[in-house]
């Protein structure tokens, strides 16, 4: 069996982390899978937003987004249509939820950083693709936090690394990091963010068409855990660690 | 160890299925867990969304929404805030997902199948029965549907049936079907779907705080997979068949 | 001339008022005018909106919704559509205005009490219900308040009750508490606030079609008058007073 | 005891009807109670809202708002807000129900008509003079539908006339047509809407205050008939028949 | 060639500026450019918005609106549209930026003025007959604030000035003040704001079907200096100075 | 006189239009003028909007908007806000104005093309580098129609080539193409569009304090012309025409 575009099963599409993308953001990466490209852009600020002000503790989120035509047909801006869809919502929770659970927010002091993840252009794993990306983006953005006093000297916000990849099954056969075109025809889907010593954050599995049975489920994550292995890789090459 | 309520860990709470509460509905249940209590009505309507005009295939869809006072505290109306949130539109679309699991589509005809979930009391676990109950309240509309020749004498629209429970660790401890008080508490939550025939529709789980290890997940889904197989049996039970 | 459920012209449809519905909730009632079914619950919170700060006095406000199937055909959700329909405005503005007629803002101190009443069926007379149940669910969290000190224990905030029914001239004839058959079919439709020494709060009379002279208008009124009377009593009697 | 513009208790303010105010408008009107300055423009179009399609009958419809600074302070503009607050939606409701009790929809044809009434002015009362211009203005337009044969020529869509008036209860004593600072302190307030043969479209009473009685209502419906009978013979000299 | 009503190519249609038309606004003016009419009301009020607190200078601001059936044929309302389409944004910055080109903040002190421009009827330039009315009205309320001492005795506010007024081309002439068949005709639209002593606040050419040359821009030019200067005078005799 | 980044008084900032930037769009365009960088996708459609059915006639139309973290503070997202802000609106409509002024909509037939300029990163002109981005990438799509036969063969829509640029007096001294901090300090800022042959399509010009003479003006609208000028010529060079 070969793929649409020649990888083996479980093979990775080429990654690419470009960091310092934006002359104003504190921390900011293009990050490619593919041709799935996406923006994050990590920015600092002072204070935590109301409910969590005298806590002592920072805030870490973010917001997912797409342009219009990142996609293969165009979609109506949400900005236009004046609301954000429920795909956006959760995407943005997902991405907010695998940072937090790397970072120490005490750590953080009462300060905090927002990532914005858009996706310039869209071919299958804009979220995991996003997630992968927005770490090192925060890394960045703590680094300049540390060097400009709003963060402790010896304080250690970040915990652990963080990356994600997609995993399904396409015509019966497990697959890591779908392409568009095998998202669509997947039976079953999965996004699985995992720690760099191989832990899971989130485990995200959903039966398209047909439900998984236990036996693909445990393929799917194996995939899934040596497919986060590689981006980590990635992720502490780009960062230089 | 013994929880909060004297149930045992693998245990679930009273589980109550009311079928027929609503007078107007084509299908509806007051289902509890416990003191978590969700009225699911179905509506059917002939015709289906434009994007699947002429299809020949029908369509299932779900709202979940809490009452303003459902919980401890008040919380505002999303109506009166003039937008969805987040988590509601995330458990919405995972309702959707979860019954159209068990849906041939074709077999439902050019009709659409809403599934209200509106969850009156909460404590914990609202979309897990919400789910449970909605597939009940989906099987009377489809009888409801049959009855009024909507739907043909023998399309089978069911291909199989469908419950939820949620799992944690809490303290250490794999749990199954958290209250309120133990999913505040939990290091990880996860929310899984099962057919009757113990494959899987979703497995959504969440590191809250420590990421979790292989292990600790594989038992999460043994007590998941346990607590979907009896939910098929109480709805087996409220159906009569 | 039998009405369709058997009724007199002046008869009441079955009355109940099941106190305590809510294990969250500071005060909540199940309301049964007939078929009509409707969830108040009061939520007390200390302190109240800004523009009345520093006043001294308290505030008494509702919402009233309508689950989308608690009537014969779905209706959209507001939250979904983004915006709160006029009858609803409407609806929830009466309740407040008719409890805050018994309710002495002073003596409740600086607390603000919330009244939601969510219609889960309805078959006409859902506003009359809604305030019906609330003055009892009010009467709760005002006990409520009392016990917790955040009420003096000399201070009677309640100055009275109140009760609601509508009233209307259906086929000529004027009727006591219209179901939704005899409401669409109505000429005339009154909705009458009263308290328990029989004057009134709020009186609304429409003509859907045909206009109603004076002694339609009194006929009404007498009906209404004595309606009210009743409902006070099933309130009492709910109440233990 | 004398008001403050030196009325006696049944004296209505100065009314001013001022007709074919825009050249725009199919009819239109500048009325004026008093210091209250309302624009009711009236706008035919051919065809009725979707819902209506194939009856053959028309629609009467009106909307209701305030210029930002028609009152005593600047109050925020509703578009600006995004939404339109629930006296504005109550308002509007009020003005179509009262103006299609005098409209035969058959007569009309499927044509529909929508009233405008924007407050150029508030003084009290802004509702009730927004109806009795309003109700010139839509006869102006049925007879410009007339002409343009969009309405034949033989139907009456006016089965009758309607007016509208305030009273209420100010220390005690029983007045009509309120001004601002009357209203505000009015214990009782109540806006009726008659036809011109002395029948009821619309009596809205409201305690502010203290509850009323019936000796109360009846003083207040005998002054608010009155009063409508002087607006009757207004808009008939306004329209010279 | 002759204009539609008889004008010269460098003819102003008829201005009428009627101060003191509200009983309630510091500052208000019915402003008539021929048949466009438009209610423009300045508003004070103390303190400026949060941004600018502490800063001792003031702010002026502006919103446009067109009630619903100012035009030819009726536009929904904004209100009820749920947002503000980008025509009226940008003539309600047009209109504040080209106030504030007049107005010395610090001497304003921390007040704010509200420009309220209202079209009541419109036949072309409503934008140019806005800031020429709101000139007038800011000039009352600035009287206003400085004999109720919100404004210091010897502040002067006003540094100059300003009117507008609209030029184009159509049939390949140069025309002065627009009607509403001459602008949707016109191969060539701009708007003017020009001070007293003939300078340029705002030159906003466009282009609708051929573009200009900078000859014809001069010719548009010079038309608008001396439309300009004569709307200069109207203002000058509206204000008795 | 030196400028921040050395330039001289009339000098464009480097210019790149990187064309095919996006694999999904059939016109795509990352522009940049300095450190302002705009990606412009066209997207082509069949079919117009309803109010141009059947009128022969295509629609050009466009968006624009900033990523949140395009400046140099990040700004809420205008999705999240829930509507787009008046700036926002008023760039779109220029854009859109600006290319449709050399487009024969009669040429392109019934078909749409949107483009959307998303800036992503913002360093003053941030419109004027959109639109002339948007004319490059709206070439290509026109080239994809006539090679897809959606545009006739022998059909030219294109009528012209359009760019624009910023001019601004800072500090006195006339500037072409303004960085943001020279943006800022800007007495006079204005904006402008020319065809290639040197004629306008659009002339904004404002006076951000005090206002501008003639001459002022003449000088802006000679150092516009000719960096225009410059502009068409590096759209060539893209082009390859």
């Amino acid at each position: 069996m070969s793929r649409i575009d020649g990888r083996t099963a479980d093979q990775l599409r080429p990654v690419q982390i470009e960091r310092g993308w934006s002359k104003h953001a504190e921390g900011s990466v293009l990050v490619s899978f593919g041709d799935t490209k996406v923006l994050c852009t990590a920015s600092v600020t002072e204070g935590v937003p109301r409910w969590r002000r005298g806590s002592g503790q920072g805030w870490v989120t973010a917001e997912y987004a797409m342009l219009p035509r990142a996609t293969n047909t165009r979609g109506d801006r949400e900005s236009v249509r004046g609301k954000i869809g429920g795909r956006t919502h959760e995407i943005s929770r997902l991405i907010g939820r695998s940072l937090r659970s790397v970072v120490d927010l005490s750590a953080l002091g009462e300060n905090t950083v927002v990532l914005d993840c858009d996706v310039l252009q869209a071919d299958g794993g804009t979220r995991t693709a996003a997630i992968t990306g927005a770490y090192v983006a925060l890394a960045d953005a703590i680094d300049w936090g540390r060097e400009r006093k709003l963060i402790k000297a010896k304080a250690k916000p970040l915990t652990g690394t963080v990356a994600a990849v997609s995993v399904g099954i396409v015509d019966g056969v497990p697959l890591l990091d779908l392409r568009y075109e095998e998202d669509v025809k997947a039976e079953t889907d999965m996004n699985v963010v995992c720690t760099g010593d191989g832990r899971f954050v989130e485990v995200q599995g959903t039966a398209e068409g047909v439900p998984f049975d236990r036996a693909e489920l445990d393929t799917l994550l194996d995939l899934a855990t040596a497919g986060c292995a590689q981006l980590d890789g990635a992720q502490r090459q780009a960062l230089g660690v």
